[in-house]
């Protein structure tokens, strides 16, 4: 890790954490953008509340800080390939390499398909990889796979992944509805222009991990109510009972083979003492379980931001998955003397 | 799958079931090893209990066998490497890859390293690949490594894996001490030909994945006893209150990065209602979880060993561990109509 230099696109919750990680783990920042009148020009260690500086201001001109050389942009900006598009074509452009932290890029492939395949296309003209990682990296494909792979025989997969929208700033806060009224979530949530749904995404990464063929999706999804007045740090504003705190999706995809994958995704913003939770099981010979208790999403999403970055690099070129790299690995650096 | 020629090596409690995976999954089967006479000369589905005839007589020269053309053969004859040597060499000397159910045989490079290393060259003069698999392929070993890789910091590591010994016949039932006093228990224990414990080789299997440097290896391990008569199927006999129905294993292996890894293995004989149960949690930023519940060991043991035969086939010649794989994967076969 210690010889990458990377480039912190959007300097949001997210990035924030990774820029320590990545810091810590010996990776040289060249640049970092961000779009803010509030962050641009201060230090990035001052913007990210690192406590120190890093020696890196923030820019607003991001096709200047991609020209310089760089192995990789660690982005963290917005939900959706629509709204992600240029920035992941810029880097292409560029020359660089990216991890992005847009829960669709997760796997694109099914709901976005001429927009991955332009970006695919643009990323082997140029040489780069472009990988959509995070939290869903392994608790959401690369941990389901795997466990798959124990089985005989799989009929059925089944995740629920319970998460706390507050930890995740206010774009994120956004694309949960946070703050809107029942009416609004109903007439949004059956509307056309709606986004797809983040387990439908990680139900499409785990069928083309294992070269299933979907041949539907559905989603039920209903909104989670304040039961009372509720503050959303990432809203930065106080929920009204009865408004919504997240909203809960249940997707199914069925496939070719036989095989119907599911999952119920729960966003929300947490009360005290909730917390991240990640369950899934499979039906089959044998049924195979696997529970991820306790988690802490915010940092299970920006440590394997991290830990991918070397894999990004090394893939071939173009718009490449997760299912299709290799195996997680966490990437150990020398602990000081007062952990060991 | 379907174009794979494998012999079954060993007939026993898991190669009956592997056998029944590898014939449901399209694999032909062009020969069966077997020592005891009450297994040689009859057809292989009918030692392993299937309820038809595969049409392959089992047969004890295992030299003749192996001469005919396969593509790997599936061992499961008994645990160590000192005793499992042989027939890997037999392997390696009519050029066929091997996986092993052998516990050592997960990574043997610390324990037994001299074997390791005349197996490793033999395959590589051969041409062949060696594997130890099984239950610890993923439980034990990748599972984990990649729930390593969704933390920043790791600074310990702490596994329990509880598992019935009743499940793996006789033989295992041996290793594991079943119907032994407390003074023989002990007297082997403290002695120093006892074989290496199933957790640290989990343990090293992880340290090599993530290429930490082991500085030192303990165990403490004590009995776990009879209540009252319990009868073990492995053993075929009663257990007297006051034996041993297995015993516990506290594994630690400290290494130079400062991580430390520790496994406690508990394999008794079940009573009813008990089930085997893996969980892992890391120290470090953040602490990370796994639970595997609720488990089937002898069908997760055996589903593994057959969706990796594709692996080990392709893997470059040597003895490659597997932590040196790449991630497993479900190998998926058309379901029957009535399981859609």
């Amino acid at each position: 890790m210690q010889r990458l230099n990377a480039v912190v696109y959007g300097v949001g919750a997210m990035n924030s954490i990774a820029t320590r990680f990545m810091l810590e783990k010996g990776v040289t920042i060249v640049g970092a953008i961000a779009r803010s009148p509030q962050k641009v020009g201060r230090d990035l260690g001052d913007v990210a509340g690192l406590g120190y500086e890093v020696g890196v201001t923030v820019e607003d001109d991001a096709d200047a800080v991609l020209s310089r050389s760089a192995d990789i942009a660690v982005v963290a900006v917005n939900s959706f390939l629509s709204d992600h598009y240029e920035h992941l074509e810029r880097c292409c452009r560029h020359g660089v390499n990216a991890i992005t932290l847009s829960e669709e890029a997760l796997y694109p492939w099914r709901t976005s398909p001429a927009l991955t395949a332009q970006l695919d296309a643009l990323a082997k003209e140029h040489g780069v990889t472009i990988t959509g990682g995070g939290h869903e990296d392994s608790y959401g494909v690369n941990l389901v796979t795997t466990l798959m792979g124990t089985a005989h025989r799989v009929e059925g997969v089944h995740g629920r992944l319970d998460w706390n929208v507050d930890d995740y700033g206010p774009e994120v806060a956004r694309v949960q509805r946070l703050g809107a009224t029942v009416e609004e979530f109903e007439a949004w949530a059956a509307g056309t222009d709606r986004p797809p749904t983040f387990g439908r995404i990680a139900l499409d990464a785990i069928a083309g991990s294992l070269g299933l063929t979907p041949t539907s999706s559905e989603v039920y999804s209903r909104p989670i109510l304040a039961d009372e007045d509720r503050y959303s740090k990432a809203l930065g504003d106080t929920i009204p009972a009865g408004r919504l705190i997240g909203y809960y999706d249940c997707d199914t995809v069925r496939t070719a083979e036989g095989i119907t994958l599911i999952c119920e995704m729960h966003g929300w913003s947490f009360a005290e003492g909730e917390h991240d939770r990640n369950e899934w099981r499979t039906k089959g010979e044998p049924a195979v379980h696997l529970l991820n208790d306790e988690l802490k999403g915010p940092l299970t999403t920006c440590a394997q931001l991290v830990n991918r970055m070397p894999d990004v690099i090394n893939a071939p070129a173009g718009f490449v998955t997760v299912d299709q790299l290799p195996k997680l690995a966490y990437r150990a650096f020398p602990l000081p003397t007062y952990l060991r």
